[in-house]
């Protein structure tokens, strides 16, 4: 007889491990943090206080949502179908601008509570004041990576740009022994950010061993702004100062040229994916199944909510594989489950987390969903990994575990008041409306 | 004092009408089978035998899911990121040619309770053995134009060549009064017909006044086999036929030149758009934007569920608006509004039933969903339209009277009985597999 805290039974379980090993009629015990023990048919005697039934549903890792500025939910629906400067320059600035500490925490909340009900149980986000992301991120219960927006114009948040490393640094050293968080270095693009701000933040984040994460090559202007200032493309640009590396983080990624995919590769750096927010404003396709041929890690992410307008991962895995497809003209290009791994163990290797989650094995942290699969969408069942991807939404995942604790239990979340978020982000949305009048 | 059956209040109502109006803390009342009352505010004393409170939620027409074959759902994830001829001669082919009357409704059930639950009240169906789904849809109370494919080979269902015209006819005199089922003429397609069968087809069509409905350009080896066989382009084909007109719905019509185009928009012909089928098969990208912009009526559909895989109007307008985006390289192309209008009133345009439903006006019939808008992922809200087609999804409509009958009520299925249909659905698929094997 053994002990554990929780029991996932009668699911059949996706590990996502190296093997894909899938346990049909399965269970997962849970102690602590971390997964103890895992199989199928009849359990063995393990005494647990809690045990979840799947009902015969699926168990899966968490999802991790590899690119998002949570906050930014509260822009969601603000402004569509517009030109992007037109867009930035008339709503998201004047509105970041006005902003501050209390409304990043209310807009993060209002994103951790989407997210643990379409299944993300670790996302990376880029934004302003996220001491309160973390924060936010702390009280959901919700596993994170996340880091301040660095660029050459003075923050709301820290202040002249001189501060933004410091205030970095104080991060890393603050969360550095968190379960939950931990921090990276963000500079936010090569446009925004002079060389000598990017090569700070890169040694910053060699000295602390943390990912360096920036917006890279997501616009053809941005492509031809780069070429222009230093003759180069904006991977060259990134190569020549230093900056590729298996600690690198690229999100987006959508103009690259072969000569690029091999300098990604050869330096082992990351990349998000994008795809619904690249669609939305028109930045283009990203050479997904190149990058991957080369052996480029590849997640996925959503990117904020002024531009994709949700932060459902099944939706954007769904659009991911399908783009691809029409793209390059080839049904069988980007499959389900490429598209799958890019949204749990491969989105964890791109975030520097493949030890900790995106699969479930024992001895990793217990990061773990539950989708019901007895709804007319979902049925019947030939595939699971198909059924994920192109049939399934954020609204099937009925259980979520993180970090060993439930943080949802039957579509209830127990770690978030969703009716106060709720009206707090709707003051706040009268708040930014007041700010852009 | 007047009385109604139904009233819906408290809702943002988005009538969809030519003004676009929309009422604001609105009601809707239902008399029989038509709208009776519309307003905003206070409402006059109407005694009704059934009130929906709308929650502070989106009232909207129900959704017009231009064009699918329901049954396909016994297919959904059985084969997926194939090359088409090895998805259709391994899979597809094998299993329609053991097909029968009772697959086809079960396969239909299924489809329909998908559609009642995520906003579909009035659907096209192309398929064999069109009387079960004009059955199955009548006992789901879901509006729909079906009609029985056609083609230069037998049928399972009524044989050789030649009966399929008469099998339609007899479909056209049955089901003639019926108020919420409609028949069309079928030919599968221009690669699949004799021009003898498709100008008997429209003959037939013309002569009973209904529409005239095929699959047209879908692919690039469509396209170069007509061109080979009969030196036109898909749409000169049709046109030497004298097929071309205002009856005609033209599924998919991908691969259109900007002569074709024109064509389309003289003779009044309609088309409907099938974004995540046409990208999942990799089939190519139809010109929206260019058909929009000469007339062209264009309606929205889901396409089957072998190639999509599920039947989500609220995902295939998201998909839709992001695609050309990405396509024309420009974020103001097919706005929000434009998609919303393809999956209400111009869907409804586009099957000829526009009198009807995709729009609430008083004495239309009442065709109605509601949104429950209390959910993370639609707050804020800003703008009613841009939540719809980027951030909603099915699951979240909660009610749908469909030709004046509650079919849905809190998500629950009125008319269907869910786990019946997922049983009977499960016990197909596992004869499915024995076909295959």
């Amino acid at each position: 007889m053994q002990d554990a805290d929780l029991i996932i039974k009668n699911g059949t379980i996706l590990t996502m491990d190296s093997k894909n090993s899938i346990f049909e009629n399965g269970f997962i015990a849970i102690r602590g943090d971390h997964i103890s023990h895992m199989g199928t048919g009849d359990m063995p005697s393990i005494k647990a206080a809690k045990t979840i039934d799947a009902g015969g549903g699926l168990v899966l890792p968490g999802l991790v949502n590899g690119h998002t500025h949570a906050a930014m939910t509260l822009f969601r629906g603000l402004a569509d179908d517009l030109p992007l400067m037109q867009w930035l320059e008339n709503y998201i600035f004047p509105a970041e601008r006005n902003m501050d500490a209390e409304f990043v925490y209310t807009g993060t909340l209002l994103a951790l509570a989407e997210m643990i009900l379409s299944g993300t149980t670790t996302f990376c986000d880029m934004y302003l004041f996220e001491e309160e992301v973390a924060k936010a991120a702390k009280k959901a219960g919700v596993r994170c990576l996340v880091g301040e927006v660095l660029y050459d114009f003075p923050s709301p948040n820290y202040g002249s740009v001189g501060n933004g490393l410091e205030y970095t640094e104080s991060l890393i050293q603050k969360w550095r022994d968190d379960p939950i968080v931990s921090i990276a270095v963000e500079p936010h693009s090569l446009f925004t950010c002079s060389p000598e701000l990017l090569m700070a933040s890169n040694e910053l984040a060699l000295k602390h061993r943390v990912p360096l994460i920036l917006h890279v090559a997501e616009t053809l202007n941005e492509v031809s702004e780069i070429k222009k200032k230093y003759a180069k493309t904006p991977i060259e640009h990134l190569d020549s100062l230093g900056l590729l590396g298996t600690h690198l983080i690229a999100d987006h990624c959508v103009h690259l040229g072969p000569s690029d995919i091999k300098k990604m590769a050869e330096h082992g750096a990351k990349v998000v994916h994008n795809p619904e927010s690249n669609m939305k404003l028109a930045s283009g396709i990203a050479p997904v199944p190149e990058l991957i041929k080369q052996g480029v890690t590849v997640g996925l992410g959503t990117d904020g909510c002024a531009s994709n307008n949700n932060l459902d991962l099944f939706s954007e895995m769904d659009t991911a594989a399908k783009l691809h497809k029409v793209h390059a003209m080839d049904p069988t290009v980007v499959d389900a489950a490429t598209v799958l791994r890019m949204t749990t163990i491969d989105g964890a290797k791109a975030l520097g987390l493949q030890d900790i989650t995106g699969s479930l094995e024992i001895g990793k942290k217990a990061d773990v969903i539950v989708i019901d699969t007895h709804k007319p969408h979902l049925t019947p069942m030939y595939n699971a990994v198909s059924h994920l991807v192109y049939a399934a939404s954020g609204n099937d995942v009925t259980h979520s575990v993180i970090n060993g604790k439930l943080v949802m239990e039957d579509r209830k979340l127990l770690t978030l008041d969703l009716d106060e978020i709720i009206a707090r982000s709707r003051e706040k949305s009268v708040q930014i409306k007041s700010w852009l009048s």
